[in-house]
């Protein structure tokens, strides 16, 4: 099958959201904003050998791949518009030695796991690109909208706002996780900040603080049976929401308030009156 | 030099639009659309050892992993509003073998020869990414504006339209090519398909006509100084622009008529009289 033949049958596959003017197929994808949308963008690699290994089933990449920036539209208050998908496939990955033809089922599978999710989550799929590489590569490009000026910030937190987060933590590599997008979009309007754990609650929380030159006091987190407090703490790839809110609103179902923003250093975190090292991941340490 | 300081860095090389509400630093970039804007969007990766080798100057990559892109939407007729660049070092682009350390230099100039195009050519720089990767990959995805329902569409030929192509052909791998925007701005309204020639005439030609369910005749092609037929026929990476209108209406300067669209099979060329193989480049076939 060759490449023209690939991109029909991908084509096939996506689904056109009613704002996809144009899509696969043309230069360029097309989509057509509605009066007073602000729009987001995200674009989170996903490179084999650094977020994966190779024997990670290809269902699950495409679910991560397009998961892990859903996270972060969830994290802006955003509601997933379309999506591009970026996929640079190794030799190993085709089916014979030469090269001359992709590996059908493994692309299959990959965008199944993809417009699983994004079927899901009213996610177009609106184009894309298919190329060779010694590894896998996928990058998926997300595009979410909110109304205007509405967009959560992680720049937001005032001293005095209660801190909270979303489901437990420490599940770090959960398979498939889900975005927390009703969440996020729920905030709106309410939240001071957000952002999403994706490299671990000391990082982000060190990020969030950092941008709204604030500081925080952290009493407690709630952790996934089995893991450790350390896990909890540091790990990636979490995924939940950490927010912070007015402390007279009322916390939305399925969070848990862990602390309280503070005046002080902009980005110090104490948890349980210890100063936390942001230590959670960080490519170059990697 | 950590991840947190660098994007800091790169925010200060990044120049802002008017319509980037937020840049880079939080989850998501946010980009407010203006009234009846249709936006363009084009992802297109640039890999090592695939579309460039190791010894090719940052700068210059820079330029190629944004001009590219901007290629495209020139092709859909479109103005520039911005873009998000991710980017994946392999350890050897580091400064020491532990990896902690991002190569500042190197991503110096990979920005500062991307920002240069990005400025001349008015695009934004609204987020990003950073990760690491056993091979250099960059991954610029471009955002760019026509009126609503203006976008050039490789679709619109009809048989009897004139076939255009900018520039000469054959020049494939110039260092720094500019991308036609000027051009394909100006034939928003007139010309009836547009495609730019990244794989080579043959097989963008072939793209466009089975698109437009036409066939087309080619005569001639204006070929660069010092390069053969089969190059200017076949080689990609020329990034012109190749386009069809209705014959009653002039040619823009700086294009050269090669032919005429007409009835037949969907997608058959022939190049002086003779069947014209659509062997130019596509990634399986490398």
């Amino acid at each position: 099958m060759n490449e023209i033949d690939l991109i029909e049958k991908i084509r096939k596959l996506a689904t056109k959201g009613p704002q996809i003017a144009v899509g696969i197929g043309d230069d360029c994808a097309v989509f057509r904003p509605k009066p007073k949308q602000d729009l987001l963008f995200k674009t989170d690699p996903m490179i084999e050998d650094i977020h994966f290994t190779r024997d990670l089933a290809p269902e699950i990449v495409g679910h991560r791949a397009l998961a892990r920036n859903l996270s972060d539209l969830a994290a802006m208050g955003g509601d997933p518009e379309f999506c591009l998908v970026s996929l640079a496939l190794p030799a190993h990955l085709m089916n014979n030695k030469l090269g001359e033809k992709w590996d059908e089922e493994w692309i299959g599978k990959f965008y199944r796991g993809l417009m699983a999710l994004a079927k899901k989550t009213g996610t177009a799929l609106a184009g894309g690109h298919l190329a060779k590489a010694d590894k896998l590569f996928c990058d998926v490009i997300v595009c979410g909208s909110v109304p205007r000026g509405k967009a959560l910030l992680r720049s937001g937190a005032k001293p005095g706002d209660a801190l909270y987060v979303s489901g437990r933590l420490g599940k770090s590599w959960e398979s498939r996780f889900t975005p927390r997008l009703e969440l996020g979009r729920s905030l709106r309007g309410r939240a001071t900040s957000c952002i999403d754990i994706s490299d671990g609650l000391s990082l982000d929380l060190f990020r969030l603080c950092r941008a709204s030159k604030v500081a925080a006091e952290v009493d407690r987190v709630p952790i996934v049976r089995g893991a450790s407090l350390d896990r909890a703490l540091h790990g990636g790839e979490d995924y939940e929401l950490l927010f912070t809110m007015p402390e007279r609103l009322q916390a939305p179902k399925g969070t848990t308030r862990i602390g309280t923003i503070v005046r002080g250093k902009h980005g110090a975190v104490r948890f349980q009156g210890e100063p936390l090292e942001a230590r959670g991941h960080d490519h170059f340490r990697r």
